[in-house]
Order: structure tokens, then C-alpha cells, then sequence
């Protein structure tokens, strides 16, 4: 089997074997096939596409290509949930004690965010001594204990996605609907998940950016799952305007510690409750998602899910008492940016709020980056809410004068208000499964 | 500028800028844009094509990338052929003699052939004595004094195309028109013609298979030669079957032997005359096709022609008295195919005479590959012919027994006799300028 032929069979529309892409895979990652293959296939593949049965087989074949957690120590149906991510995603440190409290255990491995605002593992760091490292006997010996461990990703998971998804980085080949399938699939088979949640969001603050795009998305991953035999469910969500109030590492850790003490905000919420009710169903705890909706109400209300985040947070090393009086460190410097006249704050960009909190420091521009957990956007009023003249709209987080100075300017340019109520596309479009 | 950034804007069907353009060969000359970007962008060119000011612009910046001829010393106005390779192509041969003894100069690099049989430069070299390699200066001298001489590319010219054609071999990506056209004309951009007349096939034993992929070819390079200011003709020729009835190295030789003495078969002296007509008139010497194939013929009838090709050889060391002799190394076995039946020769397929003499050994499998230049293919009879029944119509020649009867297999299954002449396309199609 030689390469440049493979290269050239997808360039010419035809499905490769599972021969073919093991060749592909397992030469890549012991270095025989080299990059500049490998980039003319992916583009290719952007090009051409792969079938449901060629995207399976590269997704379970990267997912073969390094460690695997076996999982079935948990002696539980253990479910994974995955964000294709948005500008404010906050759900898996809310979802993770809500559907913990309710039975289902929750081990996850998260990377650290490139873009806008952090990842689940920055949010973390920013709870005074969390610690995101565990070796793989202690997250399990955890999540056996208490039902919950949210961990960064070490060690060698997949090291084919991680060599691709380099490569596709600098090669313009990103943006592929089955590389981008396959490279979140095999990192859910890898960590042994036997039910998956997938929450696909689309619009300017995803990577998606229309619907469409995202449905075919979903579809994909759901076809990669069943075809592997895991039970895998996406919930089409919109990311026209960010999730929940609050953008920016401590900001949003604050906004959940509210949340799980039952006072956070309507969509975050609702979206938590969709994500986490087939979390339960998956899970074997509810019947159906009305019964899991009402199981993670009762979580909230009870205040179970709060004593479960608390529990989580001392057994990984986090300052309980910190977090009870909502002592985070949040940037020393805020500033309101005021409403211009009276009326309905229309939608809010999501990418330019996500770009505004980059700009304050939440975000990493590269790798290398540093990132300031304290600074951040909070949005006061969000679209569809009566504001008056002279009240704050959004109030701005940072450390730094010049970004402030900067951040005022780009925020001033985002508030849009108007005398009519703005439309607003549902919150959660569809459920594939 | 990032390369990353230009992949993406081809892949999405954008135009790239003169500047963009030069960012990416320059970068990749200079080895600060890797292979694996190369191939990407290659890729996404595949997929996308290129504009004629794109393509325009890739040429000139190739051509810019390494040493240039500066033909104006030559004193008059140089013409240069190209052809895109067929089976059974000894044009060069054939016309450099013919076209210089009209008074055009002849000063030809070319290169070593991969494929079916060997280039022009194997060809010359199945004549004793017969120095290929040339200094630049030997080079111009020998153009200046006989004008004619064809010499193997030395040298570092064009090592943008060097680079990135070897790269395109092993990616997938060869077959891109503007790919292609922009490698053909950055060579004979940097060689300094002035007039270009291209010899485009099309068919079996052709590289592009169909007349529509020729034609889109020989426009293309038509536009990028016309753009760069440089006369350029494109001739479309029919490659069904190979052109004259020799296919191999000493074989071939032996053919224009005969052609410059007023015995070649027609389709060659027809090929020869339409390129040679628009060489003249490109040159300056004919003022239309008519008086250039009139002035050609004149060149065989008197001897000229032949009597240039003598002294064309003397200048490069060849052995003149073995060429009047027809004393060329021809393989020492030789067998004949016989007609099963009398009737009409059908059309044979160029490109399985092609593999038939490379399976006899005329012709390289890789690059490593040694070469027998005595071995062959012999078309005693071509489509349209009448044999008679157990009349030879293939003769083959060879060294290696094995290979011989290898030969013999392959041979019977290519003649196809029938009571019906066979209807035969046009041998020129069409002439673009």
C-alpha cells in the first residue's frame, strides 16, 4: 500500500477500507507516513468528505492509537458529556455535582481553552489550590468515592488526534466536518465512555456558525457513536449570544456558584437541564428527560448539587471556604460600560463578546499565552431586556489600564438598543439521536 | 503574512494576490514554508484551480527562482518547444535539425524521461559518442556557430518547480492544470524564449486522456506565455496511438535517421511540419504556416536538414559515421507478432505500447531505474493497415529473455484485426494561440 495512492483515491471521491486508514493512521503515528502526506489527504478529505463507516473506523482507529481508560471499574454505566464549545460554556462545572447528586458518576478529562475565554480546566484553576492534576488511580479512586473528578488531559490519550490535530492546525484543515467528528469521538471511545452527550452549539460564538452545519456535525458524531456502539445523544444548541451572564475564568466560576444554589440564570440553566437530563437517561437513573429534568431540579433545590460540587472541590484540594463566600480573585479593576438611552437590549454577538473578554486577558491568543483568570465580562442586561438610560449594560473585569481602555471601545460598539423587543431563536433547537 | 492564512483563501476559492504569491514560493525556495503547508495549498489548488493572473504570476515568480539564460546573445529571435510527452515522441529530434536549417535557432535544455521511454536526452544518448552534458557557455557557443544544439537541464534553474514538483509527485497532487502549466512554462520562461510553440497530446499514451483536459492545458499555457509577454502557440495532437512506428531509445533514433532523409512516416513528418510552420513563423522567417511547412519540406528534400543533424552531432562529440550507417546498438534479440488473420490493423492503445516497451526495458519505472536503450517496440503495421495473415505486426526488441516473452504476452493482446477500416480521428485537432 503506498500513501500517494490513498491520497489520491479520497482526492478522487472514493471511501478508503479500513485497511486503508488503519495504513493511514498507524503510519502517520509511528512516523511513516510523513506531514506533508498526511496535510494533502486531509485537505483532500475537506474536500471530499468521508462516509458514516469511514469516519467510524478513523474515529475507533485514533482512538486505538494510545492509552485507554478502562472504566469499567466504575461498575456504573459512566456517561461523558462534550461541548463543542461557546463564549460563557460553563455546563460541565454545573452539569458535573447536578448529575453526580443525582447517581450518575461523572469522570471527565478536559483540555485547556485556546481562544476566547479558558477551558473547564482554567475555570478551575481559578478556585484557590483546585488541583487539576491527578494521576489516573486517584481520578478514578474519586469518581468511585464521591461520583465526580473533572481532570486535565495527560499522558498518552490518543496521540494520533493530538499529532493530526496539530498538523491540521497550520494546514488549513481544520474546519472538516469528519476530522472535527473523529477527532472529539476518539477521545470519548479512548476514555472509555459507554454513553455520550454531545452538546453541538452553533452561531457566532460557536464554531459552527450555522445551524446547518452544526446539525451535520451532530449527525456525524451520533453515527460515529451508535456505529461504535456507545449510546451517544447531541442536543443542538444556539450560541448567537453567550451562555449565562458571566465571560471570563473567575467570572463564570462565581456565576455557578450561584447557579448551584439555585439562583442562575434562565438559559444557562435550561440548557443544563436538557444536557443533564439524557445524562441521566443514558446513565439508567431516569426513564425518560422530563423525569431527569425533575431529578436535577430536586438536585438544586435540595442543595445536593452544591454539597457535591463543595465534596468535589476539597477532595481535588479547592478552598471550600473560598468558594462559600465567593472569595475568587477578580480582576482589581471594573468599569460599567452605561446604556445610551432607554429601551431592549437587542442580541448580543457572542464571537465579539468572546474577542471583548480575549482582549481583557481572559482568553489565550497561542498556545504559549498566559492567561489573567480574573479578567472578564459580565453582561448586566442580556438581548430581550429592558434597560434604562445610564444603567449599566455590561461591566468590564481587567488588570490592565490599556486593555481596559481598549475593551470600553469595543464593548461601547456591541450595545445595540432599541424600542422593539428583539427576536430570539430558540435556546435549544433539536436532539439527534 | 501566514501561510496558514493563504491555504485557507485558496481552499475557500479565493484569488491570491502577486504578493501572496511570491510570500509562498520564495518561503518554500527558501525552506521557511514547510512541506507540509506546500502540499496543503497544492491540494486546495487541485480543488480550486487558479486565475490566468494567478497562474500567470506563479510561473514568473518560479522562473525568478533560480539561474536564468539570457538568450539575447543568440542575436536573433529564439524559439523553444515543448512538448507535453507521448509515446513514440521523437519530435525534437526531428525538428531541431529541420527548424535550424531553416535559420531559426535551436537551443533546447530537456530533461530525462519517467515513464513509458525514455526523453530526448536517453535518445541522444543511444548515439555513441554523443555528449549530453554542456557547459552554458559550450551551450550558447555550439547555438551561435551551427544554431542548434539540445542539452540535458544542468544547473540550478527553476528550483521552485524542482522543489514543488517533487513534492506534487508524492502528494497526490500532479494532476492540476494550472499545476502543470505553471511547471511548463517556468522552464521555458527561465530559458529565455522569446516564441514558445507547444506540442499539447492528448489520448491513451498522453498524459492528459481527453481532448477537453488538453485543450483547458494548452489554453492555460497559452494565457500564462501571452500574459508574461512571450508569443506562444499551442498545437493539440491526437497520442491514441504512438506517434511514427518506433517506441525506444535506439529505435526512435533510427526513425528520424530515415525522416531527415526524406523516408518518415506520415503522422510524424505531419506533427513535425505543423510545429516546425508555427516555430518559423514565430521566428520571423515565414510569414504564415503555409510558407513554413513549404520552407520544412524544402530542408528534407535538399539535404539540409540532414546535413544540420550530421553537424549537430559532430559539435556534441556523436559518432556521425555510425549514424550514416545506421549502426546503433539495437537489443540483440528481436521477435515478430504475428497477424492471426488478414484484415485492417485497429487503433493500438499509446499507453499499452508505452507499458509494452517499458516492459521490454526502454523506459524507467522510478527514478533509480537503468534504462536499455537498445529495447523496443517496432509498429510494422499501424491503424488503418492491411496485414495479411501471418504478416509481422509488432516487432520486438530486447536483452532479457524473460522480459522478451513477458513481451510477446502483452504484444498479442494488443493487435485487434478486423475486415472494417477503422474510422480514425483527426491526428491535429486544433491550433491555439
Amino acid at each position: 500500500m503506498r500513501m500517494v495512492d490513498l491520497i489520491e483515491k479520497k482526492r478522487d471521491g472514493a471511501s478508503l477500507t479500513k485497511e486503508e486508514i488503519h495504513f493511514i493512521i498507524e503510519g502517520y503515528v509511528r512516523e511513516e507516513i510523513p506531514d506533508y502526506q498526511m496535510s494533502a489527504w486531509a485537505m483532500a478529505v475537506y474536500f471530499r468528505g468521508m462516509s458514516p463507516e469511514e469516519t467510524a473506523e478513523l474515529t475507533l482507529t485514533m482512538a486505538e492509537s494510545g492509552e485507554q481508560l478502562d472504566l469499567s471499574v466504575l461498575g456504573e454505566r459512566f456517561v461523558d458529556k462534550h461541548s463543542t464549545g461557546g463564549v460563557g460554556d460553563k455546563t460541565t462545572l454545573l452539569l458535573g455535582p447536578m448529575v453526580a447528586a443525582c447517581g450518575v458518576p461523572v469522570a471527565k478529562m478536559s483540555g485547556r481553552g485556546l481562544g476566547h475565554t479558558g477551558g473547564t480546566i482554567d475555570k478551575l484553576s481559578s478556585i484557590p489550590g483546585f488541583r487539576v492534576e491527578l494521576t489516573q488511580e486517584e481520578f478514578l479512586r474519586q469518581v468511585k468515592k464521591i461520583g465526580l473528578s473533572v481532570i486535565a488531559q495527560t499522558g498518552n490519550m490518543v496521540p494520533a488526534d493530538k499529532k493530526l490535530y496539530a498538523l491540521r492546525d497550520v494546514t488549513g484543515t481544520v474546519s472538516s466536518i469528519p476530522l472535527i467528528a473523529s477527532s472529539v469521538m476518539s477521545k470519548k471511545i479512548a476514555a472509555g465512555a459507554q454513553g455520550i452527550v454531545l452538546d453541538v452549539k452553533y452561531g457566532s460564538g460557536a464554531f459552527m456558525k450555522t445551524i446547518e452545519d452544526a446539525r451535520t456535525l451532530a449527525k456525524t458524531m451520533v453515527d460515529i457513536g451508535n456505529a461504535l456502539g456507545r449510546q451517544t445523544i447531541a442536543v443542538l444548541s444556539n450560541m448567537n449570544q453567550p451562555l449565562g451572564r458571566a465571560v471570563g475564568n473567575c467570572l463564570e466560576v462565581l456565576e455557578v456558584i450561584d447557579a448551584l444554589q439555585g439562583k442562575g440564570p434562565d438559559d444557562l440553566m435550561k440548557v443544563c437541564l436538557e444536557l443533564g437530563s439524557w445524562m441521566l437517561v443514558a446513565g439508567g437513573i431516569a426513564p425518560n428527560v422530563e423525569t431527569g429534568k425533575k431529578l436535577l431540579h430536586e438536585s438544586i433545590e435540595s442543595g445536593a448539587a452544591w454539597q457535591k460540587f463543595l465534596e468535589f472541590l476539597m477532595e481535588q484540594g479547592g478552598d471550600v471556604q473560598a468558594v462559600k463566600e465567593r472569595r475568587l480573585k477578580v480582576a482589581p479593576w471594573s468599569l460599567p460600560i452605561l446604556a445610551k438611552e432607554s429601551g431592549y437590549v437587542q442580541s448580543f454577538d457572542a464571537h465579539k463578546i468572546g474577542l471583548l473578554a480575549m482582549t481583557l486577558g481572559a482568553g489565550r491568543m497561542t498556545k504559549e499565552s498566559s492567561i489573567d483568570l480574573g479578567a472578564g465580562v459580565y453582561l448586566a442586561k442580556k438581548a430581550g431586556e429592558w434597560v434604562e438610560a445610564e444603567e449599566p449594560v455590561i461591566q468590564l473585569y481587567g488588570r490592565d489600564q490599556e486593555r481596559l481602555s481598549e475593551g470600553v471601545h469595543l464593548a461601547q460598539e456591541l450595545i445595540s438598543i432599541s424600542s422593539e423587543i428583539p427576536e430570539r431563536p430558540p435556546l435549544i433547537e433539536e436532539v439527534l439521536q
